[in-house]
């Protein structure tokens, strides 16, 4: 079979070829993938509008659904296609299970099934694939979900990169339960489950890109058995999201805009670990902004916020959580810091792309 | 950010040289995404023995799972990949919406909820993109389901081609319904809904590679509806499963060794569109072995076979269903051809590949 046109004797994707080029703006850039406002962006413009429902439009971590009176769906799903595969702390597979588990654990249910599609690049060495599998494997016990539906491609060398893995997940939650973006209340405890910036900077370094030797692991994990222990201890969660692709900023806005609320934290209460911080400081880069896979930002009810504080420091994964902020009424949709120095930040979503193919 | 190292610098994937590469029969190849001998081969080998449980292992288009007692789910994924992007008939897009209802409509469930995970190349036209998403939107519609969760990532140019789509897919059944590819029995009638062939040599024809303007549409379509309506006819329904890649003997192969019977067909009684045989003889291909995607394989107890083709046939897409074969004792695990001259012929499974990137 004759292979395909090299890609730069194409211009459309269709096989045609197109004699006038689409202006760039009419094209997809790495910053569609971001987490941040081009993504959102993209989504608004080209998403939602054909495929517009009331479960998608609401734009949370999983959809929920009803499928018979008494049982409550939440349904996610995840692509990924982070490079390296492996990585300090993880690799693809992990990555795999976590994401989409946390996805579902962030919208009060308990993940149970996933699913597991594979685009494996043609040459990828079985052996490679044996190894992100098993590790799939173990994150999907850890996290007491079963992988029970599976799908295989291959593309051509050169198409992809290694292999992507796409996970979808079902969990079930009580019907009626109702914890998502859209629940902030002015007064509401803000709580972050510990350091942020962990795996972005983890993938940067097996990149080799840090120029440094600096031992930072990625904090991916499954972080549903210390949502449902909090969810045990307090009944006054509100919001529930995983700062992962843009970070805790953008998560922070997302929560904002959903909720029409203002949130306000405090720039020394975010912790950072030093390496973290040191890579960031020479990179240029913004702690707030680089992903995280095994945090949760917690919106809870004032009353409760101790409560939740010391069900997350009982876990393993929740060890350093730590009080970060308050929801307040004012400004609507935005995001402030208070920096060390008394002063407020505004922080805006992220815009762009800052470290592409980091999940 | 600097690049990643070209392809050729590196050996593993994981950013590491390997100084002795692996023999090439440790390495995926174009094949073992073909649906044939070779996927199930790496299937078994790689993704069973560590993701093993009873719902994966019952090697169906969909998991079963019972998330309360009275709710049966199907669970299904399916990551599209074809190329190239549109075809007379179709597009990626409405592919990845049938692709997956099928599934679930081949496990006897009522396709419900679907996820959309985007995997996007730099420098994809919107349009482009737009057009496939609208054209999701109106598969979705025309099946009944609705896309309750989506993600999208992006890599950069040359690490995809254009986009590849993954639906995951949840329908709802009758708690206790077992229609699967292990419940057919000596004696059951083998319906086939229509003519074979016609995705994969649309595709093809795309890609230009027939050498001739033959005017062959996809079939791709949504059959949920036919599903139900057959379902609705007859109880005594044993098997449903749609023959997409490795074609018509691929699937009936696969039902006579989780069956462990045998499946006699006539190959006067399968229909071929004159322009897909003409098209297989030219390129040499049995169309026995290319890809449908709007056609089901129905295995039923002789007693209703009537009332299946009836029903069948007053859909639009069952109009040329046709009774092929029977379900036979022996040879278990075997599938035979009565050919036109009246001897059998063996129809394995396929070996290898023969259309890479048909779906």
């Amino acid at each position: 079979m004759a292979e395909r046109e090299k890609p730069e004797e194409r211009v459309t994707m269709e096989g045609a070829v197109c004699p006038v080029p689409l202006p760039h703006s009419e094209r997809i850039v790495l910053g569609h993938g971001s987490g941040g406002k081009l993504m959102h962006d993209l989504i608004a413009r080209s998403f939602l509008p054909p495929l517009d429902n009331p479960v998608l439009r609401a734009g949370n971590d999983a959809g929920v659904v009803l499928p018979t009176p008494d049982t409550q769906l939440a349904i996610s799903t995840d692509s990924h296609v982070v490079w390296p595969l492996f990585f300090p702390g993880g690799d693809i597979g992990r990555l795999a299970i976590c994401g989409t588990v946390n996805d579902l654990a962030a919208m009060g249910a308990t993940p149970r099934y996933l699913t597991a599609g594979f685009i494996l690049e043609e040459g990828l060495e079985l052996e490679v694939l044996e190894r992100v599998v098993a590790s799939m494997q173990a994150a999907a016990e850890e996290a007491g979900v079963e992988v029970v539906a599976g799908d295989t491609k291959v593309v051509q060398r050169g198409k992809a990169d290694g292999l992507y893995i796409n996970t979808a997940g079902v969990g079930t939650q009580t019907p009626g339960m109702a914890i998502n973006g859209a629940q902030a209340q002015p007064g509401d405890a803000v709580i972050l489950t510990g350091t942020i910036g962990d795996h972005g900077i983890a993938v940067l370094s097996a990149r080799g890109e840090l120029g440094i030797q600096a031992q930072i692991e990625s904090d991916v994990a499954p972080l549903n058995h210390m949502v449902a222990a909090m969810l045990e201890a307090s009944e006054q969660i509100h919001v529930l999201r995983d700062p992962t692709r843009g970070g805790l900023a953008s998560t922070l806005n997302e929560i904002a805009k959903q909720s029409q609320v203002g949130i306000v934290v405090q720039e020394d209460a975010i912790p950072v670990a030093a390496a973290v911080q040191s890579a960031c400081e020479l990179l240029g880069f913004d702690p707030l902004y680089v992903a995280n896979e095994g945090k949760m930002v917690v919106i809870v009810a004032p009353q409760d916020a101790n409560k939740v504080l010391e069900a997350l420091r009982a876990d393993r994964y929740g060890e350093g959580a730590v009080l970060i902020g308050e929801v307040v009424e004012e400004p609507k949709g935005r995001v402030l810091m208070k920096t060390v120095i008394g002063s407020h930040r505004v922080l805006d979503v992220l815009s762009g792309e800052l470290l592409p193919r980091i999940c």
